[in-house]
């Protein structure tokens, strides 16, 4: 979508290694979900961690996110700039401040900045497990985004 | 939700001004929307255009963006990074590329690169009435994030 021609898209092998050096590399993503009762879109930025198969994002239990994390278990993670996107759709684990192992808590506080257990208001952490990636930069690369389907990496 | 504390909040004039340069400089921005059948989370990067009261977008009838776009009229817009974002939720026109005036078919495709009525496969265009506008950038900015409700800039 612009005015001078982009480059040759990337082959998939390519765009996996992309991906998941992107996922390391990020601290925030932009988490898109539906309000359980009146399916209004809902869409915020949220920090995150990647540990390679997982991403582990936390927010406050009474937040609109937080509600349709819990009520609904779908959701849509966007990674990175507009041209340069990895989406990511994935089902999601709740897991309560308590439950999560001290590793976990002590790995998301360091890389986000932000420790929600130490918070009196009541926070959730939410583990993604992607069923869906996908990541495109221009119109060239729309075809063929596909990296993941169903919970597995695509082969070239 | 960094280490190294924030610049001090902005206040809401100041807010309300930046978002105004944000909508006229970015060419990009994130859309989200509800699956009209399903409830799912849907969310893509679209080029818009800002004439200083709406956001026109366009995509393809057939994509899943389009169809819920058609059918719910209700979207969640995200601009800017996510540490300096601009968030709205709006109202949705939705305008047949045959109805829409050729000035702004001209001036979305000069500004975007991308010429929906060059395309044989039908596509639509939808033109986003601000409801509700947010906008901040550290933790610290999300005390009095809202600039506009139900339609209206919020005085100072």
């Amino acid at each position: 979508m612009t005015t001078t021609p982009p480059p040759p898209a990337r082959p998939r092998r390519q765009r996996i290694e992309d991906t998941l050096a992107m996922l390391d590399r990020l601290v925030d993503c932009w988490v898109a979900t539906s309000d359980p009762e009146s399916g209004a879109p809902q869409l915020v930025p949220l920090s995150f961690v990647w540990d390679g198969v997982t991403v582990l994002l936390s927010t406050s239990a009474s937040s609109p996110t937080g509600r349709a994390l819990v009520a609904t278990g779908g959701v849509r993670l966007a990674f990175g700039a507009t041209r340069d996107v990895v989406m990511v759709d994935g089902d999601v684990e709740v897991i309560d401040a308590a439950d999560l192992s001290s590793e976990d808590g002590d790995r998301f506080a360091l890389r986000t900045g932000f420790d929600p257990r130490s918070l009196r208001a009541r926070y959730l952490y939410f583990r993604v497990r992607p069923t869906r990636v996908q990541a495109w930069r221009e119109e060239n690369e729309l075809a063929a985004r596909d990296l993941m389907r169903d919970g597995d990496w695509l082969d070239d």
